[in-house]
């Protein structure tokens, strides 16, 4: 369980999320410090003050931190700051960024570009391991389709598909896909009843005054709540794994 | 739990497969009596002889019978022996068709086009309520999308979707999008939890023979197995439906 | 050159713009008599009327009648009023009216369905073709996509792929997939360019005043200038064409 | 009229290739010596000896270079020896590159995401623009669709939707988006019908032979051909534009 703001803000909202987080069950924090936005006049994260406050937040609360690099400059900072590197949906057939990231010392999440196919996905992991990084996190985030209801589609079928064909772990971003804070909750018991081994969760103590994607983030009580849903969900799955040795 | 295979064969198969899916614990049986498949030199159906075979499964174990009509024809059939009629994705925008199954006194399953918005979905069940009969079922079915690990995409945001936007139940049917019968369950546990009213699945008592579609079916033991861990999902998830109240 | 408006709305509307047509340079006249529209509280046409108008504007033009044909009552009417019978992309898997189609004696355009393949498109045809009916021309008509800058995604690249799987002349109809008058031109251009054997463009005398679709019709002076410049860049297609002989 | 091989091999390859451009009467020449690839055991381009390379076919033709620059440090280089800086697809939202060539006082080909909007793809121009480089080419190389004829689908649509938003011009890759070098002419005559500013295209001495995309590539005096045809029918379309003056 990964939950956390989409961005780092400020002081107060990341060392409050993330208690509240521990306290609800998550094992890692997220918080954006580098934000790679579409239009270039968007809130493009604190950087390096973000990854500070990152760090306390993980001296005050024991979780692990995830958090996104976007170049070169920055994969420096976070390789330093954090405990997994994120590679987002944008740069993931950045394999210039990738080649470093293989050439760090710590787990990737890299996420699903919204057309790649996993076949691509596979391809781009294959960046990283080559250069010697053996830890590498797949994550489904959504992909571009005509449907309108939802901002991505989620494509869980992406799950046992992954897990037939790679060793690699794959873990949902339901936030960033249905854009609604609403909807989450159906989208990640639904990731983890596929058999995803971690959902990643936007949770923010006041969405209203997220500087982005408030939309989409859940409040700390209905992130706690959803948490001990999916735990309950999860047994049930890993049962049936084991009915099936 | 609708359950069953995709096409009515022979007396056998459909009766032994009603019999194995009342003890796994379903409630209706599919099967195609009339198939609209993609080529015309594919087997199309038995035809009003499927019918009479799906009838006597019913006599046999009270299961009702979920079948889909192509048209005006079939219709008349289908509506003489179905308790509910099947309309295709590919006729979800057949308009004629709709008035004609808005006038009959059955409930109605009318599948999503593999193309349609959730708008284009709902303006169809409109074509039927605005007949008279307020019974249609929603059904999601995959979309098409450029992935490729999968036939089609299923979709299973549109569940909380559609549940926000419409009274109309939605129940989802996993084995068309996904195509292969190791990937069923994973993406029928996910319809559960993301809300679906029910999941209708393909099972064959020997799916290397089934004339239409045989390697996304399940066995009947292991539709049994699914069943068992859907409804214990679905607890889960009225659990917390009733706490939000 | 196959022009007219989306629908038969009254005898001087349809009667001006086949006249216009006409001294224009067309070779058909389209326009519909039988709408499927996907609201069902949406204009669906004028029926036999409508049939009777576009009948009356043969004679007075002597241009070719292009209408469409949504079900087993309409195609009957259809087949005895017009010269082509159009079957529309909704309708492209329709297998049972395709099958009667195939028994007409009369040609067909089969529009290509918003999420057909270009295999879907022709095993639909084949569905006609196996009937006895020869005189299949296909229509691309736009695809869905995740793109937002038009309505639907005209799809040309289906022309020469087409034209090496097929014998079947195929024809465009930019006007719908684009949906703004402003950019039928452009698409129109590059669909002869392309290859296509005919295009379908939407003419209205005042397209304002259009009871279904008025913002992607041509005037007719428009619609001149284009059929003009469509005859020019036709010339250097076929001549290339036969430079390669 | 940008042409070219798909990657720098040699130096005959590239110079020959040059000379022959060069009397089939293209503008500038194409050629990757960074090339961005799905897998990491694919060919990878020659670096910085394919700009010296692409550089002497400048010196012997007078044709403009434009080739793509994947990171800091090939842009560096690339920003030497080039006269147009191409940015890729699958770095289209790489803001960091953006920033860094809006830095460059060269002109920047900036290509389309698979699953970017038009929306999205101004918003990356927006990024290059807003450092100072006014110099943007946008460049349309087709999105990924569930259609399956072709490698990617060509949306020659986003041709006017650009024009009626935005200053910047706009050129089309055919031959990336088909994948298969007989259906490139059919698409390059349609991309100067819809109005675009410019076709960049993929010639090759011989195909069989090319390190990658060898099935896309042109011969040279298809080439020749095919810009003969593209000029002629350029010249209609701004016929037509003038007449609206």
């Amino acid at each position: 369980m990964i939950a956390g703001p989409c961005a780092v803000e400020t002081a107060e909202q990341i060392l409050e999320t993330a208690r509240l987080m521990k306290l609800a069950g998550a094992d890692a924090l997220r918080g954006g410090a580098f934000k790679p936005r579409s239009s270039p006049y968007s809130f493009q994260g604190l950087g390096k003050e973000g990854l500070v406050l990152l760090a306390k937040a993980r001296e005050a609360t024991g979780l692990a931190i995830v958090t996104e690099a976007v170049d070169e400059a920055s994969l420096e900072l976070v390789g330093e700051f954090a405990d997994v590197v994120q590679i987002g949906a944008r740069n993931m057939q950045n394999y210039e960024l990738l080649k470093r990231v293989g050439r760090l010392r710590k787990p990737v999440l890299l996420k699903r570009g919204l057309s790649a196919t996993l076949e691509d996905l596979l391809l781009s992991a294959e960046y990283v391991l080559a250069e010697g990084n053996p830890d590498v996190i797949l994550c489904e985030r959504g992909i571009r389709t005509f449907s309108r209801h939802s901002r991505y589609t989620l494509d869980l079928s992406v799950v046992p598909a992954a897990r037939s064909l790679s060793h690699l772990p794959i873990v949902v971003d339901p936030s960033h896909a249905v854009g609604r804070s609403d909807r989450v909750p159906s989208m990640a018991r639904a990731a983890v009843a596929a058999g995803a081994d971690g959902v990643m969760i936007e949770v923010h103590p006041v969405p209203g005054e997220a500087l982005s994607d408030g939309r989409q983030a859940l409040l700390p009580q209905q992130s706690a709540d959803l948490i001990a849903q999916l735990r309950a969900i999860a047994a049930i799955v890993s049962r049936k794994a084991e009915a099936l040795l």
